[in-house]
């Protein structure tokens, strides 16, 4: 079965004088592929957005709706609402599902349910997912923060863990409920270390009768020698001192071995003042732990590999051509976490691009600009990635924030008040949608006066995840040796 | 292992002068529970409130969280942070976990974890589940809506079928999947009906290209003659006409016979001009049902006449005492959906307590009140139920009320856009706590001029209810014959 884009007659229909308009599908709406979306409107395309989700998310806010201070709804939005101007308008479909593979001889991707959806041109923008460097079965234990799905995994879980407290009169077995393990220290795991001793000094200190929130340990555990490893290292330090003023533990050089249903376990390597490293074994008991460490790009990348031939990274990420195509394709880009893109804003000297918002919306803008001169028979451009800086929040009052000047070769550098200031205005201005900035703004200042979290709420554990539910109140498996 | 009421040293200890406090147990923290809870804050007890869930949910408003009008956040709030006060006061413990069974003999409720609690006086508020008349197997095509869990299931539901619909090239395969049926016109079928009404023809009329949203259909199918059967007939032809209005279509007299993954099938019973009743068996293919039809009696209902021999009723509620005790066990309270009471106002001509919201928390005071008499050696009192009126919105300026004026025996029944203003401040009022309120105000009037329901995002499908999950592409069975 053969989809065509629009089954419905629309004003802007597929034949116009004759000629038939191409088709441009976008595997996926984060903010490569809505970019994409956008930057087409005016193109005489027919375009698909697929999408698995019914909504666009604004990823760099997720930790907040695991953290219960912001509902899902203020920071995700549908993604046929966001377009709806391009579909009226008809230049655009949206549909939800999931594509299976990608079929580049023929020129199709796969849905789930069959179907196989024509294509003239391929963005593809299906994102990242969590890698557990081969460690699958720590998936269970440690959930990641990639989705909405995720997100109240993790809330559920950490307001469970108090609550678990709370009802254990076993103060060895309560313990782990009390302690908090966050494996990565990028700008996801610091939010989430800093906000959960937030959570845990603050916001429910006054609320509980048997135990005392306060002596809760929220452990943040990063592999490589600091914190925030691709800031500077004054702004690590200064990122790493304010997690600990907020209460959190930063373990830097601690590799995890092993994670189970009882804790972590990790190896600490410590330098000596010989220059050797001392390295020693550890374990911590903990009910609870987020994984922020290891991304791995979309298996749909896989897919395109064994299509196209194309090379993948170590990541899994798709290695694209200067004009974000792939090698022998020139009609199929990636874009986004996805992609291993460099930049040629130094065409002579090629950067590595990040995998950061700002890059994934340039690729998503460069990749419909590309087609739309191929269209115009005109040749495609590299991609030129412009970096204003990096940022990244802590707590109240507490981020770093590292800004590249337009001027000479200087970075401007801040932290504390003026740098969580920054932060926060920023992303309330890339929020999508005037009503989620106002409710988004309406919300923390809520927090920030009452030091209280207003999505504190999570349905019903029992009638979630049947299968995949690991608190219970003891686990099943007698306790490890440390 | 018994645990007691409070291991943490606290100021409000249990050994007063020698004396021990008694200890309150309330199983549930719906409008009876709370209201109990609260009731019992100036009493010289140890309260401890278990609840399943960490919320306490205002009920009337959860079809709004359904059809993604409001946040769940907005309309739930963690018991522990409403009872915060009491909590630090030392009078109260929260307790997130399931009661399993009630041993009256040794004063005792067993938790999920095999705790066991000990108790002086018990308040069972643990309110009612569905029922599906004993064909359970409907449950999973027809979810029914009293907790988060299910009006996020719900949610999803309504918005995948759109999106399916959206997918699907086969005209005949699209129908069920723009059908949607409610079984049931209580308050709860009517206004899911006429939402989903509104969702179809105004929220989403703009934002598909294949579909159009407005051919989509809403049916209400009820059993009884009429919607609405606990209000007056003129009331209940007004909200008929009412829902047509919005676009629902209403059958009265339908009896379901069967719910399957295809659809309903149901017994439309019309009254024939010779005062007969025609019967005749019909199908209707839907992919969306939801049950808004049998309640039930919490299961704790069936453990408590097991232990202590109460009497329950046919829909397994618990037949109180006068004074809203069990027979034998005047230390034992049923209050809420689980009673099976009996109003006093007018002791010589008892009258049957209906089950909503304010009849709960006149329960649950009353239970409060008569432990206190009781304490001071004094007689416990009857129940009297203050009947306000009833109200039931259907849509955008669409609703139904009928009030008990406080003189003479008259009512003051009106409908439309008054009903529904003065259902909207109403319900406004008694949502717990000020935030919410202004947060719902906000939500309704943007949703008043703009149509649009801000909450409307779910998950990933794919990572939720791994085993419950029915939508697919086509079921598994073959269709039935109607």
């Amino acid at each position: 079965m053969t989809l065509s884009a629009s089954p419905r007659p629309q004003s802007g229909s597929k034949q116009i004088q004759g000629q038939t308009k191409p088709t441009v599908v976008i595997i996926g709406c984060g903010f490569g592929g809505l970019e994409a979306a956008k930057a087409l409107s005016g193109a005489d395309v027919e375009i698909i957005v697929i999408d698995r989700t019914n909504h666009h998310l604004f990823q760099p806010l997720l930790y907040q709706v695991a953290t219960a201070g912001l509902t899902a709804p203020a920071i995700a939005g549908p993604i046929r609402h966001i377009l709806r101007k391009q579909i009226a308008r008809g230049n655009l479909t949206v549909l939800m599902g999931e594509v299976t593979s990608i079929d580049s001889a023929s020129r199709c991707v796969v849905l789930d349910g069959g179907e196989h959806l024509h294509y003239d041109h391929l963005i593809l923008a299906a994102g990242a997912t969590h890698s557990y460097f081969g460690r699958d079965e720590w998936a269970k234990y440690a959930p990641g923060l990639k989705t909405l799905g995720d997100a109240f995994t993790i809330r559920r879980r950490v307001l469970t863990a108090f609550e678990q407290a709370e009802r254990e009169t076993d103060p060895d077995k309560r313990e782990p409920w009390l302690t908090f393990a966050v494996v990565g220290a990028g700008p996801t795991g610091v939010e989430m270390a800093g906000t959960l001793a937030e959570i845990a000094q603050h916001t429910l200190s006054a609320e509980f009768r048997r135990i005392d929130s306060r002596v809760a340990r929220v452990i943040l555990l990063e592999g490589a020698p600091r914190v925030l490893g691709t800031f500077t290292e004054d702004l690590s330090k200064r990122a790493k001192e304010q997690l600990e003023m907020l209460g959190a533990e930063v373990l830097a050089g601690a590799k995890v071995t092993n994670i189970t249903a009882f804790g972590i376990h990790y190896d600490l390597s410590e330098p000596q003042p010989d220059g050797s490293n001392k390295v020693s074994s550890h374990f911590v008991a903990s009910r609870t732990v987020v994984w922020a460490a290891g991304v791995a790009g979309s298996p749909l990348g896989r897919s395109l590999a064994k299509s196209t031939g194309c090379q993948l990274d170590r990541a899994g990420r798709v290695i694209v051509k200067p004009d974000l195509t792939i090698e022998g394709h020139p009609n199929i880009y990636v874009v986004g976490d996805l992609a291993s893109a460099q930049s040629y804003l130094h065409p002579d000297k090629p950067t590595a691009v990040p995998g950061v918002s700002p890059s994934a919306k340039q690729m998503g803008r460069k990749s419909a600009f590309n087609i739309m001169r191929r269209m115009k028979g005109l040749d495609t451009q590299a991609f030129r990635y412009f970096d204003y800086g990096s940022m990244a929040t802590i707590g109240k009052r507490a981020a770093v924030a590292m800004l590249d000047l337009p001027w000479g070769n200087k970075k401007l550098k801040f932290s504390g008040f003026p740098a969580w200031l920054f932060w926060l205005f920023v992303h309330v201005y890339f929020l999508i949608g005037f009503r989620n900035r106002a409710l988004v703004l309406m919300d923390w200042a809520w927090a920030y006066f009452s030091s209280q979290r207003h999505a504190r709420v999570f349905p019903d554990p029992h009638a979630l995840e049947p299968n995949a539910v690991i608190v219970h109140r003891d686990p099943p498996a007698t306790p490890p040796v440390p």
